[in-house]
């Protein structure tokens, strides 16, 4: 047993402007007393997103999840809705709340993103959308799984959770798909403490996905697919602060991913994930694979690596895999991803120094035997 | 038409500490850099919701609805779940989105809640849980429905959203029922701008809630009933201040219902909605009857009031119901409280002045043929 550490390096700080700033902005939220319900600054966030996105049609929701729920119940899904096997919990989960089937298909081993190839494979008569991730940011093959999608007569909704300030051939990757989904959760890069949004590329889902999020009440009766999926006017408002510090932060983030390209350069066993050419900046996590020979697997190197007071994730597998999720087939490359694909610590205001303890700590358990066991 | 009106009285204004309270309260969450995932602040309320029903077995949500929602997920529940006919639809869409179907069942006439009869009548064996409303802060017979559920072998889940600081034979409100939920929403007595809970009385979900609230991640992998359903730590902290104040705005509505009831008591097509015996204080809301004669109906009489600067809301009809909802068979008397139960502007600063003007509308309603219709 190891004691916890007294200076932990966090999986991720949030992004947060001073409190100079966000004080009077959350203090003229309580005076107003409009506190939610799709109020002024619901609204001027979605026009905020809008104009970054280069979209008219959006709409905030109160979690990225729900932003998938609601975008699936705004297009009506009712079937299988095709998922990558490697993706958080909240893909599948929120599918199976619109009332949809998600089966999960294999990703590709470089991008770890849902491969069209299996995608098309798995289409089916019940296939109502197929719904890539792009994972950590990294853009899925949008050009061909549109091309699935159209072959299909199915929807594209492409979660792109943590996809702000990502580009792809010139165009913001939420730009991307008939439908995308954004998280704005505190571990984003741009951030309302907890929300999401639902943007309309080729379709206009953003008048549905309002009402849903207020119980689906309106003219007719409420919709049984409506929730509380609103964002607070509070939420709101720090999401509108954390927007305008957004380019800073990138800034920062390209030069913290330069500090760990170089510290992590002499530790052979593990490698900086690819990032689809044509898309950045890659900001949105610092992913690394292990080598098949690394001294250990995902799971074990979080576990070393937390008593040393270093937080990381490994997302595709472990406590974060829905066991029992309908498969097309066999997902080889998800579960080799499951056991080789780590998130370290990565913000802006990461310090060289602590990039230079994680990679000591790499180094260090990789020497030891009991640890790497 | 009539311009909309420069004094508007709305249906509730929120409960609020003042800024010099609030401010540094908030300014706390944002300087500590934990903004959500189960920090300090959400357990803090727990503990307080704890100590105010009596219970130890207390997990906050993101909403009311979740809280439903994550008590049927806890409880496994699958297969029918028994619903009143009149209730706010996030009741029924909860119970949809956590995998189950609300069956509904006709109310009791005179205190609107599930009627313990009509309940009995409509077990079946897929009936998995008994889902009463204690309607406007009133309770639900629930002596009579524990026995249904007994007797029936399922749970008893009760839904207290609007039900802080009501007791009913001696006991918190919120300590009946296997299980409770309550709302946190910025409407309520108590409230976290979003928010709500879930407590455990004869069951232990809170453990459970926690999990599921967090993608229902946990060792052998994610739940596929887990969701987003956090409340984040600048609404706990809200959530704390609010509740402090919650005893000077229970006295405050004590005394707004006297003046209400003097002020309507020359009105005779409407009356108070009774309340049931042994229960207090009724504090949740204002909700009235009309009389079968009555010159307008519960949605005209809304219809007719906004325009004049007075808002008020007819729940059980219209916008708010739920179109295709299974039915364990015909609800006259639900049918009926969509037709005549009307919730008028209600909260602790109302003045008498406002209630004044308030009862000269409503006779002026009923003087105007071409407003009563």
């Amino acid at each position: 047993m190891t004691a916890p550490h007294d200076d932990p390096i966090v999986v991720v700080r949030p992004l947060l402007p001073a409190w100079q700033t966000l004080g009077p902005a959350l203090g003229e939220v309580i005076e107003s007393q409009v506190l939610t319900n799709d109020g002024p600054r619901v609204r001027r966030l979605e026009a905020l997103l809008s104009a970054g996105i280069g979209r008219a049609d959006v709409a905030v929701t109160g979690s990225g999840t729900v932003a998938i729920q609601l975008a699936c119940a705004a297009l009506g899904l009712r079937g299988e809705v095709i998922v990558p096997a490697a993706a958080f919990p909240a893909v599948a989960q929120a599918v199976l709340r619109a009332g949809a089937t998600p089966v999960a298909v294999d990703i590709e081993d470089t991008y770890l993103t849902a491969d069209p190839d299996a995608v098309a494979a798995a289409v089916t008569s019940r296939t109502c959308a197929i719904l890539p991730v792009h994972t950590f940011g990294c853009p899925a093959d949008v050009t061909a799984l549109q091309a699935v999608a159209a072959s299909a007569g199915v929807p594209l909704v492409c979660d792109a959770a943590p996809g702000w300030g990502v580009y792809y051939q010139g165009r913001p990757l939420l730009s991307y798909g008939d439908v995308a989904t954004l998280s704005l959760h505190a571990t984003k890069l741009t951030h309302a403490i907890e929300g999401g949004a639902v943007v309309g590329n080729t379709r206009e889902v953003a008048a549905a996905v309002r009402r849903l999020r207020n119980f689906g009440t309106g003219p007719g009766g409420a919709l049984s697919a409506g929730t509380n999926g609103r964002m607070s006017e509070l939420h709101a408002a720090v999401g509108a602060a954390v927007l305008a510090e957004a380019p800073a932060e990138i800034t920062r983030r390209r030069a913290v991913r330069a500090l760990y390209r170089q510290a992590l350069a002499g530790i052979d066993w593990l490698r900086l994930c690819a990032f689809r050419p044509g898309a950045g900046p890659n900001v949105a996590a610092l992913a690394v694979r292990l080598a098949p020979d690394a001294p250990v697997d995902a799971e074990r190197l979080c576990d070393a690596l937390q008593p040393r007071g270093i937080h990381a994730r490994a997302y595709f597998g472990g406590r974060y895999r829905i066991a029992r999720l309908a498969a097309a087939g066999p997902a080889p490359r998800a579960d080799e991803a499951a056991r080789r694909i780590v998130c370290l610590p990565f913000w802006g205001g990461l310090r060289e120094s602590q990039i230079a303890r994680i990679a000591d700590t790499l180094r260090m358990i990789a020497r030891t035997p009991a640890l790497a066991g």
